[in-house]
């Protein structure tokens, strides 16, 4: 699938600063850049980097002296998925995990899991297909987390949200995550551009580990889970912040897009009758 | 610096499971592993894995029945530090920091460094010299948080022990990283065997990133810093717990030793006039 | 119905000090103390106090040097209740309730209501009945929360426990007082001696106000609602901890007693079918 | 000192519902109301209460339909205070505390002082005067916590404000009682109309109970010690809401004013050299 992905971000920094910005669509085995375009107004020197497990492409720019900053990104990316088969997805023994796999049972510091290990046992423990706990988890999320933008603030953890059951489509992820981890399923932060959501802005869902592939969930059931074009993951949004700003600076305007450029588009989601789970790696 | 160590645990498994062990001392370019030996009894198959760091050498235990479970693991490793002049550890400007080294900025699940903005700044932030800033941060925390074994547990956090002023080794070191994140300077966790620790046990303490180096910190100031055998480096006690366990497992015993197995052995500490700040890499 | 209580404890001054006592039955319309004894050890001057609403009776001693104290308390009390029918038991309307019972909405230090406002009403508020609501939030902490000793210290909070699931009678309650205040039901903390409690020890339950009356609620179910003798009630254990401690103390002992003082005891509880709501007052 | 205190709020009642209202002026024998006047349009039936401890003087209004609904106040109100000698104001012994008072060191929903105790007595334990010691830890606060609009919410305590040092006169108020309480000085919160407080608001400060007299502290700095009308004391927050509203209610718009009704307003502040404590009661 191809996509036309864009953002904008406009900011005034009133003191010299960096800004380290996660807003371009990683390059992995199944999603290809096929154009990309990105501007620094007025210009800056900056440099792309990418994290060492190579899920994270950022950019660092180093503003020199007080100035209005304007970040554009444009993208055409060409996208594939694989559809599993439920059966498949089995709980991978912790034997059969990699380190970097195994790092993803670590609580985090929006994910703190090591809290909520009775809790999420005590009402998910008992299904017994991994497939099946996950889905159910992630339904208990979006029947009971009330989505409301402004609730919540850059502070705001799993171990909140699974009390106060409102926020955005960060808290719903982290909570997913959280529980997943407290069930010994290794899970992990997916950001990403996302077709048809609205209003439009980056998304965020998740990801969890089962038949030793990682499949894709949203609690927030807000957009077709075949319509992600992945920017990063990582253990939680402190790994994956769309820009993380040192200075005296003031966030002016943000505007995204994400366009499919085909026809065919059939959005998929686990909601339809004998769903088949979704894989982007 | 030639050390021998060695630490034992003993754990009752009621019924199969999985021990991910974080022992063994780590392979570095200036600590060299002369001699290893570990021991699983009664055997069950183990396999040791790498981070993708390098800064992490786990091993993986399949208990396949219950069973009492004995580990042992001796080494005699060869350690060498290097002493820095202070002058030189300036505060690493963003733009100089490679992708690893930013991620020891972010928050973590023990080192909510984002809630501790305005408390590190107000305190430290009129600090210039940045080695003088985390000498202070640690020296506050030396003289205001009580060591007091049992008065926290596994999920206790710095957000807890700024204000609560009590803990352990581990409690220490997750202040002084949050504080110095929370200063805009990377710091990680530290675990390791630590000569002329009383009682001995495993230790921990932190590393700042200063000038280019990783400075080593304790603010429990009860070992000499010259006197580590680095087991792991990581965000936090999750990513360098000694034992993780899966399944109905009842810990025994723990026993740890430390030796210099040298002669001539001059302990370093920063409470020294005209200290100086010591690395370990 | 007539018990006889009794209660000892044992501290070391090891500088002078003051302690406040909640150990005394309370005199109420439904409760006569017949006969009562309290000694102690060495003397040292102490006084009654009566809390302003008159529901917690306490002493306090001072300890004018440092020195050994000992604590004896004995009662016979005679103990009435009523039982009523849960029919009765409506949800009563604001506009009914005096400034004390609407008091008892308020969140406290351990029954933070405010914060689960959602999750209460997500999980209780479609049941119409105001007792058979209580009834299930008690049997869903009941089901849900492990008594776990030592799991919790005197700081956790039903914050905490709704999460963690985990605690002891005291956990219990303030869970139950802080699901009830979400739902807007006052609802009040209670303590007391315990018949048949095992082992014996000072007991927590609480009070929802129903139908004009404080029904009690026990959702531990460790012991028989009808074989309580009240201590005090309050906002939570905050307002009626059994011992409040100033000065350089050290903890030695405490036994406890209860015993019914007549043959024909009949327990009763609110898992037996067509069960009838117990009210103390 | 006279003055002349207003305050209209205004809000949407999308359902019935019940609006507990804490905006008059309270009577003491130091505080006169000389005129008052309240307004509730449309009508609907409403009753003033009186909390058990006279220090809470709310009003409940039953609003039986959706209806837009408009609340005014105004009164005229005359008030005394007493300045007092800094040496008169020794701490108080518990064993002269009367149970009233007592209850003021009980830790609170958002006044966790048990959790501060030593935070408390590391930073301010050294001071010998009971006056100095509360001085010094108000200023303090006014030192290290910005006040910033917007930066909290209704479930911020003292446990976040001592860590995060942002909010408003609220969070200022429960810092200051929490730090009290950890030092043993009994402190409770008081809400009132505030002269020359800009922009105007209700405001909220604290006592502390010193030398036997409530003494009154703002750790904000905003507005004169002296020209402020007590609507109500209470533990914090929980026990004093300008609004406690049940029903599905949005809030439209507030107006407070406060005004002297003399000419010769000299204000009162603690910055002054030599200043004397001043007591409303």
């Amino acid at each position: 699938m191809r996509f036309n992905v864009s953002s904008e971000l406009a900011y005034q920094f009133r003191s010299p600063g960096t800004l380290i910005l996660n807003i371009h669509a990683l390059k992995t085995s199944s999603q290809q850049i096929l154009e990309e375009f990105f501007l620094v107004e007025p210009y800056f020197f900056y440099e792309e980097l990418l994290s060492l497990s190579a899920d994270n492409r950022f950019v660092r720019i180093n503003v020199t002296e007080p100035s209005p900053l304007k970040l554009r990104y444009k993208a055409t990316v060409d996208n594939s998925y694989t559809l599993l088969d439920p059966s498949d997805l089995y709980e991978v023994p912790l034997r059969d995990m990699d380190a970097l796999v195994l790092s993803y049972l670590n609580p985090s510091r929006y994910c703190q899991s090591d809290k909520l290990y009775r809790l999420a046992n005590n009402m998910f423990g008992h299904i017994e297909n991994a497939f099946e706990k996950v889905l159910a988890l992630t339904e208990w999320i979006y029947n009971n987390v009330e989505y409301l933008s402004g609730s919540t603030n850059s502070q705001t953890s799993a171990y909140d949200t699974v009390t106060e059951q409102a926020g955005v489509c960060r808290d719903f992820a982290h909570l997913g995550i959280a529980l997943c981890r407290a069930l010994t399923i290794p899970a992990r932060y997916f950001t990403g551009y996302s077709y048809k959501l609205s209003p439009p802005d980056f998304h965020a869902c998740f990801e969890a580990y089962l038949g030793g592939r990682w499949i894709i969930f949203d609690p927030t059931r807000l957009a077709p889970l075949n319509g992600l074009v992945k920017i990063a993951t990582g253990r939680d949004a402190a790994d994956t912040a769309i820009a993380s700003i040192f200075g005296d600076v003031q966030f002016d305007a943000i505007s995204v897009t994400c366009e499919s450029a085909e026809d065919n588009f059939v959005p998929h989601s686990y909601t339809q009758l004998n769903a088949r789970p979704l894989s982007y790696l």
